[in-house]
């Protein structure tokens, strides 16, 4: 029987959440194509390798042929040098759609993330509408994107899930994860919903799991189908009760962007 | 024991919802009063049958003494010719609210429908108070409908519940109505809060199943304790995912009203 | 040298704005084409006379050739048995669109009223967005009209601009008037604006003059051009500041619908 | 192993809630600290008793000496005179605060009231940004409070978390507590996530368990990752479905205040 | 002739806006009763003087009686210890309404004041709903008066105009003043406007004239009628354009409410 | 006597507005710096000229030094290859902000652009907080701008006013520009407001003349005191009213972004 897709391009197939969808988005296409700038290794059963830098608009074109959908999580997923960012992120970006555009690609998934958001207190609830507040390069990078992608749906009728992922890590490793935790599971039926709605237009929805704690109000995105079964809950005992408040001006504790706030930018 | 109400007045009894209805409000009226222009059978017991056309306004009157509550699931249903309409929306509900009037009557629930809202986008999230946008005549005379009703609710304190339903049928026969659908007993049960909250002044809600997709933000109507117990995830496996979307061009994907947004007006 | 039109539409020419609008629109059209069911005398010159009963489905289709753009200030316009009100305003309005739209006339101005809002209290301020509030049944059949006409720009693209008038009186009666007052001057600058306007979509707006009291927000039409040159300030003398409150129970004085709070619906 | 705080002190130990809070509060701190007006018996083992009236500046003053963080319940929790309300409510207050920004106790929270917003409608939806509507003397004693926390937070940095209590009791009274019931557990679960939220800045919270009818939107304060347990649900056969509604100028029924909107002000 | 009242009260009459207004409201009312704690100097024709402690309850009464309209001026304008706030602005405003409600006195002008919001930032737009934010003691008064008038509006039906006043001297001061200026004229036109308006229900309105830069956005009490005339504008040469930015931690320039941010509460 | 600035850098003072800038913006500063890729001419009396390549990281940070204040019209101001838009609009502003940063400058008047609010209806009224909608990747470009200096103020306190320009030219060019013209001299008053205001904060503001049409709502900015003098009015007879309405699916009159909206992106 066939499967919903003929052929899926996954990019940053190499990168920590690459690896982990690899084998989880199968079941929903023909052929996964993987790429990456870095080794993903051999081309297993269903899948497709190609080595790409996105900074390489014709590499890029190559690299889109075909493909019916894309599950974008190329690019540079932290603070770094802003040259860096700037080929992978938005030079990288800008290819990608142009791709998108000219092999007629329908429906994007946008890997964009929580740092776009990161300069809201720690006491807002964000939603998809809010003006964005970047902690660093990397996050107004990944709002360059949700810009880019917002206009080739305006304009050309592609259709983009920015999905902002928050922290998708086996377990929270400091307090701030459990509010930003989002499982595995969870961020596989993200997916699975942005892809197979029948309509997103150009979505920009919040990737968190169902944690009590919460900072972005998800409301506008239900139309994706998407409901957390997952919640941090479970790594309560991690992190008993402390009434040893950080400083008032530890920033990273005042708003939501975390450690990320005092990294970026960085001059070299 | 007396039951909650004496005489429940059910327009609209031989209809879909209205002989599902039928036997389901029994235990909230010492008498059900079962009303419709077609055949509803005879009056079983507890039950009393009067035939009535809507837009004859003395019968209407007569219909309704002696009525405690009402619920309006009489009129026309589905896209008609406007003249239809007309007569059984329009002159039929502004002779029902002069008899609710005339009679003292304190609270009615509305059938209304989410075809009051068809044309906003299916990914749009709707709450009751953004601007009506009706996907075709049928749609517009339910607004006629929810606004009539607050005009006697501003002017005359009569309480209305607007419930706009989603799809209430067995299952859910489409993608779309994964994300409408209403389960009867989710149907019973909001007509059991709307009846019984203390006040309810003119509450437009949105008559829903607990689904996993959502277009309708009903929060503004929590105060009437309506929480649904049922979801269409049961039937997800009617629907398997597909890659194969919809023409950009469909309407009935692009706007939540689905096909009704084909048929009207009904120019004849 | 030609005017902007070949043929304007006026309906509801032998009423109050009906007549003060006749000479007034002249410069917009080769022709302007007058109808009412009353008499609104001979023709002039670039004038044709159509006596038309809105509710007549045949005659509406036939007095909508040729047309370019319509005024739609016919129907009644004030609180009135609901048996002619539906006939005018509504079985009227809805024969009126279906004419524009199998005539292809893109642009329509329809007369609606600040009553679909007078439930709304004297201390609000009224926005477009916000849910009606009618003040009575002629206000509820005003809401009729606006959503209707959404939906034939949502669903056929024409393009209506819905004017809900103040009071075009040569000056304020009341006290009332002179928040509501519109100068016919400043009605005749809104209506061409929504005539010209390179696009109106579905826009409702508010017909007031510049008066220092408001209680409608128009800022949500400004798109249109229209810019009130005139204002009530000159009427101030007429209504000498006095300590002597309405009582607490005077809806006429808490609602901003004034006296057709009290006059509808009326029953017969 | 030691307790997350050296010492809490808790206001209105001798009160309803107090006594509630008094054990179930230890495990939070060394040392609880209660203090009341009225006699709270004996000093249990890491416990102390001070006899304090807030009203006294240099008391309430030496009543903060080496206290960590506050649970202020003290005060009049009921309308009542106002030369009673402004001596504990007010006067009160401003002591508490000034002796708490004197000892640099970083975290309070204040038992504020749902009778803060007690003139909403009961159709209306309230959260924590709208403005207040007290509902007699008390309700406008803990808005000053409100006021007055969010000033130390503003100016000096003070957290407080204001939680407008519902109505926690064993279980409720009457229909409107089935809509305004916090079970003793949800309060303890409230306060604890106060208390240990990494920055609470100035949360305004509605303690209230998950019942299925609502008055309160709480969405803003969920970044304190307060999730009640418990429902009034377990109740309804208390309150049976019932057709005799309220007289339409019973305020009670009409306003979210319920009994509280006839006793107050209290003029002797 | 007869004026408008017959006997208006203006409280804080020996103050600074209350000897502005001594002569200017004359017209308004046969009598005008001047009252203050401190000597107002002799009545001079159509008025009458009486020295009155706001915290004495049946001298508040007395001061009362026959009395139309109050404008209620009274009380501490500016930081100050706590204690003399609370007898002045608290006590003295539950003494008032109470004597207003005895006395059966049907609207009030209630001078508020900008440090109600004098947190908010220089760059925010603040208008009448949103939250306050005090910037001292004095603040958080004037919050507790306007909560507890909106309370008698609510429940009694009293109606109140809570004018938060911006700078009303002969001309601004400092750069500040140039954005919170109001004009001894457009005071009095504010008051005028409050008193007369035919219903006010409980308006919170900014009391400033139309200065080019501004903070407020007082869109929601034009229904008062209240048009500025006068603007800082001419005073611009006072202030000559800097390049000389305040450093970044001075809060008298950050947020609104300017040097009052620095003095309160006054502990003594 | 001394001017407000020591220096300030005006960026693109080459280009059209440069050009119209460079006389005007001289009482401000001692020194005006001038900069372009292109040749600005010989520095005149209080100028210095400097070529620079905005993409040059070491040329900007040389630019910056002894700067108080910038005015940045650098970069490129149309639909371009997205390669040339990276290069002076993305990698540009990065370098800019960073030498600002480093160089200790204050305050920044960054030239956006109503294009990245393109994609708005030309019925919609679009306000600073409204998600971006660019109309190309200049756009997108001017949003990343906006974006950039956001962080930079979030994170260190730079101040910047984005302005987000109209149509500044002698007089429209067609009937769009009637909408967004902004004379020269709004223009310059707009700058100077920016960098004289006390406070600005990160400021988005419209940069366009009273003119009668209006597509933005620019009230948030009001804390600037920028009042546009000038109006297109006195255009109005280069476009006379017409009935000719443009198809319905051409966008450049259905979308605020109009003629960009046919060119971007450039692919080569």
């Amino acid at each position: 029987m066939s499967k919903p897709f003929k052929r899926i391009l996954l990019t940053g197939a190499a990168g920590g959440l690459g690896r982990l969808l690899r084998d989880r988005i199968k079941p929903w296409a023909d052929i996964v194509r993987l790429s990456d700038l870095a080794d993903v290794g051999p081309a297993g059963e269903g899948e497709e390798v190609v080595q790409c830098d996105l900074a390489d608009k014709a590499a890029v074109l190559a690299l889109m042929e075909g493909v019916d959908a894309v599950l974008h999580f190329g690019g540079i997923s932290t603070e770094a040098p802003f040259d860096a960012i700037m080929q992978a992120n938005i030079l990288g970006m800008a290819n990608l759609y142009e791709a998108i555009h000219k092999c007629g690609v329908k429906r994007v998934v946008f890997a964009s993330s929580n740092h776009t958001m990161g300069f809201y207190k720690t006491t807002d609830l964000v939603d998809a509408d809010m003006p964005p507040r970047p902690d660093g390069m990397y996050g107004v990078s990944k709002v360059f994107g949700e810009s880019l992608s917002r206009y080739y749906y305006d304009r050309f009728g592609i259709e983009t899930v920015c999905l902002r992922i928050g922290s998708c890590f086996p377990e929270p490793a400091n307090p701030r994860m459990m509010i930003t935790y989002l499982s595995a599971d969870d961020l596989v039926e993200a997916l699975r919903c942005s892809l197979f709605a029948a309509r997103v237009g150009h979505t920009i929805a919040f990737g968190v799991s169902d944690n009590k704690a919460k900072w972005w109000d998800d409301r506008k995105s239900r139309h994706l189908g998407f409901v957390a079964k997952d919640s941090s809950t479970q790594f309560e005992h991690k992190f008993p009760d402390s009434g040893n408040y950080a400083p008032a001006d530890d920033i990273t504790i005042t708003f939501q962007g975390g450690g990320f706030l005092l990294t970026g930018p960085q001059y070299n």
